[in-house]
């Protein structure tokens, strides 16, 4: 009855659901307390009191027709994307303006909106490896082919050489995520040079434009004062794409933006389609009243000292206990080494402590699991004790 | 460079593009009030006072980290759907529970994700002239074909005989819009049970199942007391798309839902499937915080009278002056004859005295034009003397 397509895509979603399931079923059995629940990327950081302040002042002062209504573009209102631009340029030393900017139904919107533009069947579109599982749907979703990159378990950098080899000339478009989910890697400055410099040989080589597509949820949450390098300055035909669910905490409200710079081949013609995009696929434009919250609270930012605290936290608690993991410098995971080859099995186990994370095979490495600690601190502080008993049956 | 399906839209797009920064010119060099716009289906009538309360009490009394935060189901808050669920069993007469209802970003999005959860390529999606011309976009996103069944220009109600021919072994979904954009018709009760005999015995004779997508954001602007069938009672295949863009006029806040009941073919499996397509389509979730905003405002209505109004004095004015036209039951638009074989010369006429409207063409319907009337009442009052003009000219 249902399209092929989702036939298999609705088996797999099923697992997920399950344990979703289970996790509640968990928290009813034996309260909410005793479920140490690293499952989900669900911020715990309130938004920032200015976005209460803004809604409040919006509702007072702004024409509900306006507020409430289409927006003459479907990029969203000029003065939003103006504002947007504006603190981009102050913030990294672009130049981009309102046209640049086009308001997105969060990240996830985003992404489909210029792979919708982008890729004609067959396309490859090529990731790294551990990457967000969604990335998959979103490139098939068009007919694209996702090529990924082994994952590099030394650092989690990407791997540079893979890459190389595998670009070919159906290679559309790169997708890059730093910081990055599930292993809060930041690209380095060097990391970013190399990859620019490859994808400008290629493109040479090839004869055709590859679009580095940078999607970047996690931006603002970077830890010990590391720079995430802003990747339009280092490679033309690069765009971003960019979510306010982590750094004002709204993301169920759905709102996010794509850059397309200039400097992009053709981004004119690129510009018209992500717009058309946007319409066709559904989106309209992004939600109005959050676009104008998005205006007012510009400079806000999400408290990252409770994340930070949090990542140190579990972080050396783990390793106290002899789990194997990298420090995390961004977003709000921690990518374990498994203690077990099979990591579902450990996710198996661990879920008999209460303790619910998921297994890497769903980032494409397996061997590991991640913990997203944008839990509460006490979340943390109560589940090491399990976690210690874990390693004790594991001989860590 | 970009993607080859989107070039044919762009170019498309762009004489709408066109025609909506000659609206913006207009209205710039000769005065907002000199410009007649009946171009664009943006409401006029503010959203009801009980929005603004709902949104302020929500900020006072939800926890933000509930009230912005993703929702457990993609499906949307379980509450939500519950009382959206109460509230159709209520009006009438069915026995929907929350599992039915799937909040969507508008009708667009609800649209869309039905259409990826059902469509294989090559499907065929039959739907009735004159149509909604984004339909055709949707169902060429999931490589469906859409058939449409010519225009009955009698009294634009929808040609079953011709609609029974074309129905095939691939036609997989029938789209219907009532009432009518862009025509304000409402089709009767005797028109959906004669509709649905005819699938029902086409499903027999294909042995396949057709889903009757029930596009509904105008069901609650109905004139004269007159009903809208609620579809899903006729024929048991049957999915609504709804929307709260007309009926709370939010049309920018993109929130809507589908109703998938238990009665269609394997139900369960189908709303699995829709839920993932919310999903990877990168719409998530509905935004929440308009989500309970519908809860608080279940009961609202749209001030009705205020676009009876304009119908009543468009209508009659126009026929006054010798126009031909049907008198529309619903929605917000009037379909015109043109007054000259090509429509589109008449638009560019209309244009000249300053008023803005859309060619019958670009609903798979030549011949005709659409006035939105969710204008003010003054743009109406203030445009029939042009109108008065053209009809002279036209020698009517």
């Amino acid at each position: 009855m249902i399209s092929k397509k989702m036939e298999h895509m609705v088996a797999n979603s099923s697992a997920i659901r399950a344990m979703f399931e289970e996790g509640t079923r968990m928290a009813k059995e034996f309260g909410k307390e005793n479920v140490y629940d690293f499952s989900l990327g669900n911020p715990n950081v309130p938004a920032p009191k200015a976005v209460k302040a803004a809604i409040a002042e919006l509702l007072e002062v702004e024409d509900p027709l306006v507020l409430h209504g289409y927006t003459n573009s479907n990029a969203g209102y000029g003065e939003v994307r103006d504002c947007v631009a504006k603190s981009l340029n102050e913030r990294f030393g672009t130049a981009f303006s309102a046209k640049n900017i086009l308001m997105t139904v969060g990240a996830a919107g985003g992404l489909n909106v210029i792979l919708k533009a982008l890729l004609n069947p067959g396309d490859e579109v090529i990731t790294f490896a551990p990457y967000f599982g969604e990335y998959r749907s979103y490139v098939d979703n068009y007919d694209g082919i996702l090529v990924e990159i082994s994952p590099n378990t030394v650092d989690f950098q990407p791997k540079l050489d893979e890459f190389e080899e595998k670009i070919t000339e159906k290679t559309k478009a790169v997708i890059v995520n730093t910081p990055n989910n599930p292993t809060g890697v930041v690209y380095s400055e060097a990391t970013i040079q190399k990859l620019a410099e490859i994808l400008v040989k290629k493109q040479k080589e090839y004869q055709t434009e590859i679009y580095l597509i940078s999607d970047e949820p996690y931006r603002e949450l970077a830890y010990d004062g590391v720079e995430v390098p802003y990747l339009t300055k280092y490679y033309a035909n690069t765009i971003v794409g960019y979510s306010y669910s982590k750094s004002l905490s709204l993301p169920g409200e759905r709102i996010g933006y794509l850059v397309i710079p200039d400097e992009v081949k053709d981004s004119e013609t690129l510009i018209s389609a992500a717009n058309v995009a946007n319409r066709i696929l559904g989106f309209v434009n992004a939600p109005t009243l959050q676009q104008k919250v998005v205006e007012k609270c510009i400079g806000e930012k999400t408290d990252i000292s409770f994340y930070d605290r949090n990542r140190e936290t579990l972080y050396n608690g783990l390793r106290e206990l002899g789990y194997e993991c990298i420090k995390p410098q961004g977003a709000f995971y921690l990518f374990v080494k498994s203690p077990v080859a099979n990591e579902k099995e450990f996710v198996a186990k661990a879920k008999e402590y209460h303790i619910l994370i998921v297994p890497g095979s769903s980032f494409a490495c397996p061997g590991y699991v991640r913990l997203a600690y944008c839990t509460s601190y006490e979340t943390i502080v109560n589940s090491l004790p399990k976690f210690a008993e874990m390693a004790k049956e594991y001989g860590l």
